[in-house]
Parts: C-alpha cells; structure tokens; sequence
C-alpha cells in the first residue's frame, strides 16, 4: 500500500501534511491549508530538548492560527487531551492536564509562607497562574508582566476556564517585559514571585548567568518565594544539585526541587525550581498556608489536582535524581532522606 | 514537498514504513523488511487504550522480531530509551525506565510487610522483577509462573541487566499458567504475590469477574500482599474508588492505590493496586521494611528508583483521583488527606 500525504499537521512551529500517522513539513511560510476530509491530523511538538522521541495528539479541528509580534500561535481541538495551545511550534497548555502545571506551579510557593500579599506574575499569559493565585484570600495585589496583548486575547477568546483569572479585580497587567518591570520595582515588593516565562531551566541556562536572577531577589521581601519550571527529572541534561546550588549562590534562604506529572510534556512530568530569599526560614516541603477549599477564587471550579499531600510528596526524588542529598536542602528537610 | 514512505516502522504490531513523522501499516503478515539508509525509523505504540495520542520513538536498529507459540516479540534500540521490548505491538519495557516500574512494582508490597520470605511472581518473564527480589535478603522461595519460555530466552539475550534476576539461586521457574499454578499451591502459602502478567487492571477488568483473585488471595498467608499493575491516574475510565471496593469483596485487609512516573507508557504514569488479606494489618503508606542499601541482590546496581519517600509519596493522589477520600483506605492511613 503506498501513502500519500493528505491533510494538515503542524510539527515545529511549521504547517506540513499528513496522515495519522504520518507527518512532514512543508517550506512555505503561510500554506495554504488543506483539510482532508477522511482523515484525521495530528500534532507533534517534536521536542528538540529530548530527541528521539515525539508525543502525537490527534487534531480534531484547528481553532486559530496567526502571529503576533513575538510569536505564531496555534489553537487546535484534540480528540483526547480537550483544546491545546501551541506557542511557535512549543506545546504550552491543554485542557486535559493543565490543572497540573497551573495549580502546582502556584500553589507550591504560596502555601509554602505564611498569608502572601504581593504577587507577581512574570509571564503566564495565558492566566491560569491568575485564577490559582485568587483562591488566595490573603492575596491584595497580584501584578502580572506579559509582552504579547494578542496572546492575552487568544486565551480569553479560546480558553476561558483558564483566562478566567483576568477577572480578579487585584489583579493588574502590566504589558512590559519582566526584566523591565523588575528594575522599576521597589526593593522587597513582593511575598512571591512566579516566572512561567521562559523554556525549562536547566544549570546552563542563562538565567544563572543573568541579572534576572538577581533582580527577582532584589524584589522579593526577605523570606519571599521564587517558583520557576525547572525541566523533567527524566532528562539526562538535568542536575538538580548543581541547579540548586547557582541558585543559592543569589537566594540565600531555602532552595529545593519539586515535580509533578503532566502528560502533554515531553517525558510526561515537569519540575519547578523554588527558592527564598534570606529572612524567615521557609520549608517548602511542608506547606504552612493551605488553601481554603471553600474558596474558589475567580475560578468556577475546586482544586482538581493541588493538595497538602500531593505538595509534599512532589519534592520525594526518585534516587537517581536525589545527587543533592547531602546538600543544604536535606539539612534543613522534615523528609529523612528526600 | 512531496512525501514517499520509505524506510521501516512498527505500529500495533503490523510492519509499515516509515519517515522520521510517518508511519502507516502494511497488510504484509511477514513483510519484507526495508531500511532507507538515510531515513531514520520510528515506532509508536498507538495505544487503545488512550486514543488520540501517540508516542514515537526512535528506531536506531532492531534487534530481534519473532514470533512464539503465544505472542509477537520485537526489540529494538532507540536513540534515547536505550533497547525496548514489545509484545504484539505493546510496548513493555524500555532500559531507560525499567527501574521505576520494576523497582516500585516489586518494593511497594515488599518494604510493607516485615521479613517476607515466599514470593510468588506471575508474569514478569523479563526477570527485572525477580532482580528486585532478590535484594530482600529475608526471602528464601522466589517462585515465578511464566508461560513463554522465548519470551525468556529473548530477554536473556538482549536485556542482560533485566533478566539477571534468573540467576538468584532462590528463583524457580514454573513454564505454566498463573492460574494454573494457584489452584495446586497450599493454602497461605506466600508472603506476597507480584502479578505483571496482563494489561492494566480497570474497575470492569475480567480479573474481577473471575476466581482469579480469589485464588491470589487464598494462597496469601494471613497478611500476605497482592500487587498488581492498575491504569494510569490520567486514564477517564480509571475510578480508583470503584477499584478499591472490588478488591476488597475478595482482599479482607487493607487496599490501596499507588502510581509512579514511567515516560514511555501513555499518559507518562501507571498505578498499582495493593490489597492485603485479612490477618496482621499493612500499613501500604507507611514502609516498614526498608531495603538494605549495601545489598544489591543479584544485580550489579544499587536501586535507581525506589527509596522509602518516593514509597511514601506514591500513595498521594492528586484531587481529582482521590475519589476514595472516604474510604477505608482513608480511615487507616496516616497521611491526613491521601
């Protein structure tokens, strides 16, 4: 049986043909696009952080594509994983498991120090960051940094669950680039301060080699928290100790590694990387600030993926992955040998 | 661009070719097997069980395809996941990450209970589980049911460090069915019982309908354990509530659910389901029999996966899987809300 391409499929940021199974590229920049009408498509981030390896999700419609400023964007229905978001080519969000990401990503810092006030957010346009961060009542302020209105707006048009977090009157946007914003700020602003702006960080990262680093810790109040996603536990790139000493050469509080599953990325689970400043000591492996399960924030919706126990056991360490056992983490850590 | 198919690809077991993004089948029962020198090959699963997703891995070089007198057998090395093993178009194991399955799968119920001494395994004829075994220096019988002796002999040949665990002097090999077996051993027999032998059990699994649990059950000793591979966390199908209630019609002790990360099956995470009978009460959350870590058993490494915390923290749930919050697993855990 021979096979010729037919349909669309978008693979690396490009738009080519397929089959189910079959997907390649094509050179032009804006093709037209082409729907065959048996034969479903897929999608295929095709990670270049860990070749070898590509997760297939079936198309069932494409919702918007178009480019902003910054970026080409992708909106697509699945058929198993609900509408996903595709950012130049980078899987960023799907229905099914951004619960995951969003509430971990939040809530790992802020039920780790006692009543947050100050929140900022740099980048997490898409503003489910936003609707985790209101189910905070202690919460007055929460700034978010993004440079790209046009996402913003994709978000409120396509996703509403998650852009829903835009409707918290604390909440201000500031359409700035967070580099910026942090050096307008005034010392010590902010309890928390969450990135989602950039790819997973890893040791060689240039994050280390930045003023970012140290312009976030300028900005947070002595004890205050930084949550930033820190790859997969799985890549063989990652080496959470030496990750987690560069962070204590700016944050001289606490530092330590956490993760959870999300099974749209690469490998099927992602890692935040949290850090304090120097003040009153914060133990993030035993949260003091739950959530009142009450209050649903802006959202519509409970928790559906974030509690006490799934927090703490986020920061247990497979071993191959525990090389900074014998680091300042574990000697301040509850868990015997985490 | 246009596309012609060329080079090889595995895909539910049939042969097609492939692309390094295409893949579609061949009608062939025994195809001519063809190898674009330039063209790097890919296998995918494409699960049933999850539709709608697929995950592909590089093929660098097939090892082994046959056939024995029950299944279809494929090995072969991937760019990243080290070799693989499939079995009619299942993907089953990969060198990458093994340790996670067949380290939590065999230590879970094991570091539960104090001093096991006979061990049962059905299924498992990679031998990675008998591995793990055999760094419990307690048990005396290892007794494994395998039916198919290629499957054996192919595991042997290709994943040495796996099959290892054939060479502890404590294992017996039964070439027999499961089921088979249970019905000729002693009542109270075993310690434990390890079944790795079918898909992922869900509510409505025929292992439920059948007397094969009940058969597992008697030949437990007062307290013995049952653990078995139970679906992903993400799967819609999977009501781990439902789960627990079944088992315990048959398992009087304590049931429990548990989950691990292993990337390379669907959904990037698969559970086990932990059922002791009635007799001295196992505290599944709450490892009392931990592994010695100077005693490698019969493999060269010590353990790349398993430590007591990740133990501890496979049993946390996230909120929308914790449907059994209420439960008796409930009622006798010490983690306050797992």
């Amino acid at each position: 049986m021979e096979n010729h391409p037919s349909g669309r499929v978008i693979s690396n940021g490009k738009i080519g043909f397929s089959t189910p199974n079959c997907t390649h590229e094509r050179d032009d920049e804006e093709p037209e696009i082409r729907v065959h009408p048996q034969i479903p498509e897929w999608f295929s981030e095709n990670s270049p952080l860990w070749p070898g390896q590509a997760h297939f999700l079936k198309v069932e419609k494409i919702c918007f594509q178009g480019k902003s400023e910054y970026q080409n964007m992708l909106v697509f229905q699945s058929s198993t994983y609900g509408k996903v978001f595709v950012l130049d080519g980078a899987l960023q969000l799907t229905e099914k498991d951004e619960c995951a990401y969003q509430e971990m990503m939040t809530h790992l810092p802020l039920c780790s120090i006692p009543s947050p006030k100050k929140v900022l957010l740099i980048g997490g346009g898409d503003g489910g960051i936003l609707r985790e961060i209101s189910r905070h009542s202690s919460v007055e302020q929460i700034d978010i940094c993004e440079i790209d209105t046009m996402l913003i707006d994709v978000y409120k048009e396509f996703f509403p669950d998650v852009a829903v977090g835009y409707k918290d009157p604390r909440v201000k946007l500031h359409i700035i680039d967070g580099t910026l914003f942090l050096n307008s700020v005034p010392k010590g602003m902010y309890d928390a301060i969450i990135v989602d702006a950039f790819d997973p960080i890893r040791p060689d990262h240039e994050l280390f080699e930045s003023e970012f680093f140290e312009l976030v810790s300028k900005a947070l109040r002595p004890g205050g928290v930084l949550c930033i996603q820190a790859e997969s536990i799985w890549f063989h790139s990652l080496d959470i100790e030496e990750l987690l000493t560069k962070c204590r050469q700016t944050f001289k509080g606490s530092s330590d590694y956490a993760w959870t599953t999300v099974p749209a990325y690469p490998s099927g689970v992602i890692g935040f990387l949290l850090c304090s400043t120097e003040g009153p000591f914060v133990d993030f492996r035993n949260p003091i600030n739950p959530i009142d399960p009450e209050n649903y924030g802006i959202s519509k919706q409970p928790l559906k993926f974030y509690n006490s126990e799934v927090h703490s056991a986020a920061f247990c360490l497979p071993s191959f992955a525990k090389r900074f056992s014998n680091s300042k983490a574990k000697s301040t850590a509850k868990w015997p040998q985490c």
